[in-house]
């Protein structure tokens, strides 16, 4: 496996990929590789010749007072978990190498940026977008996945990637979960014990309203508060967003008439954590 | 010469000459083309096998109460310069190809984008940015050629394509000038008779100034006052700004201590005329 962490050396690689018509996939990470991770890469093997994974935990993505410092990173096991899937080449660049002095320039997309986690987040998204961008430029990918999990940044990146008329399909790879249904994540580090356990409760809200659709509950107002409700028994839980939402335009719908995303964000103790599901009438 | 209304056609274009590793360069115009645009064709075939010309008058960079309806259009007459320059292809889209219903994404330097120009027309270099990016994304250029005389534009999307990690090279070409100096402009068609014969003073005043500094006074305050006086003199003038400034960072600077970019915008009539020029002590 090749290990870059200049810019130059990554990009001139993917480059001479490119001039060969080898079929590229990028898998943007944070590292702290877990079980999603690992899901993506098989989903980027599905699709391209060679297979790169980025591994960098991107500053302008962070807010004042979230957790850039404390985001967990283990970069020798993270390279094992790498080989072991046979990934052709790890993007590992430096903040530095990232954001040299004078840097200036961000990327935004409208409307889908503020709402849901860019509330709570204010800046994220223009962050995510901007650093994708970049990866993007770097790696010169014919294909980029993105877990499901993060659905609202998968929709905003996809959005990106058609308004800019990059030549690279965006894959969305569905949820990995740990048995009882939390969504694997780097954050769930973050909880001890009694958390860890309350925190399956953001699956089972969403189970739950997905059971009262299908028994023909379609008013989004009782479903929520429905979810709310079982959310509110757990001790250290506070519900940040539930949202039904468009699965394109993420537009608050009213009414399960058609297939519908839920959104969720839920504080368990100092992690925040996110889900969603699809649920249809 | 191709000829590409569409943004797929294109792009599938340039995506095989990448595969072939034809070097390409691309000259973004707004079309109406005159002598300006033909030195940078000429500087773009130094550089590359393949020139591209991009024609599309911008509608996201002109504010409000701009000139974007009549802005001067004339395919037919572009068309037949493009051919006898040997262009190899006109990319021609249409506003809807390139913003279609649901457009959301923007991309902005900091900064860079809301001084001299910027302050005038707010908004104007963000649309400029965009534009050109996806222009990249389409033509998927190695080069990319801009006049000298939209400087603080040049600098502006330099630093874009360095902060995004774009792998293409931007080239400046030098400013085009008619006899009596005034810079070559598809706006200069807006000048009447008497205004078009006062429209010189932006290039006399920069020569003045240069006089000056050859002189010894590198005193900012005191050229940019004998600049104003020189302007007032022209009944239809009204001066936007004139700024020495750092040719790299485009900050303000307050001596002529080494090499420095006087840029000027100075209304005359309805035009909105541009220039600048390099001074050193």
């Amino acid at each position: 496996m090749k290990i870059f962490r200049k810019i130059e050396e990554q990009q001139n690689y993917s480059l001479v990929k490119k001039s060969k018509s080898i079929k590229v996939a990028v898998v943007p990470t944070m590292g702290f590789l877990h079980e999603g991770h690992l899901g993506l890469i098989d989903k980027a093997r599905e699709y391209a010749d060679e297979v790169m994974v980025s591994i960098f935990v991107n500053p302008t993505q962070f807010g004042g007072g979230e957790d850039y410092k404390e985001y967990p990173r283990d970069e020798e096991k993270d390279l094992e978990l790498l080989k072991g899937k046979s990934v052709d080449a790890a993007f590992i660049p430096e903040p530095d190498e990232m954001y040299p002095e004078g840097f200036k320039t961000f990327c935004e997309v409208k409307e889908l940026s503020e709402k849901y986690c860019g509330e709570s987040r204010p800046g994220h998204f223009r962050g995510v977008v901007t650093v994708v961008l970049k990866l993007f430029n770097i790696t010169q990918p014919n294909f980029a996945v993105f877990g499901e999990k993060d659905y609202q940044q998968y929709i905003i990146i996809k959005t990106m990637t058609g308004d800019l008329n990059l030549p690279i399909k965006i894959i969305a790879a569905t949820i990995i979960r740990e048995k009882d249904g939390l969504a694997v994540s780097s954050r769930n580090i973050y909880l001890n014990g009694e958390e860890r356990k309350e925190a399956s409760v953001l699956y089972e809200s969403l189970i739950m309203a997905k059971g009262m659709v299908k028994n023909g509950e379609y008013r989004v107002g009782v479903l929520k508060k429905e979810m709310n409700e079982l959310i509110k028994t757990k001790k250290h839980a506070r519900i940040d967003y539930i949202e039904f939402v468009d699965p394109y335009t993420l537009e608050r719908i009213g009414e399960v008439d058609k297939p519908v995303r839920i959104l969720m964000a839920v504080k368990i103790g100092k992690a925040r954590l996110i889900d969603n599901m699809e649920v249809r009438p």
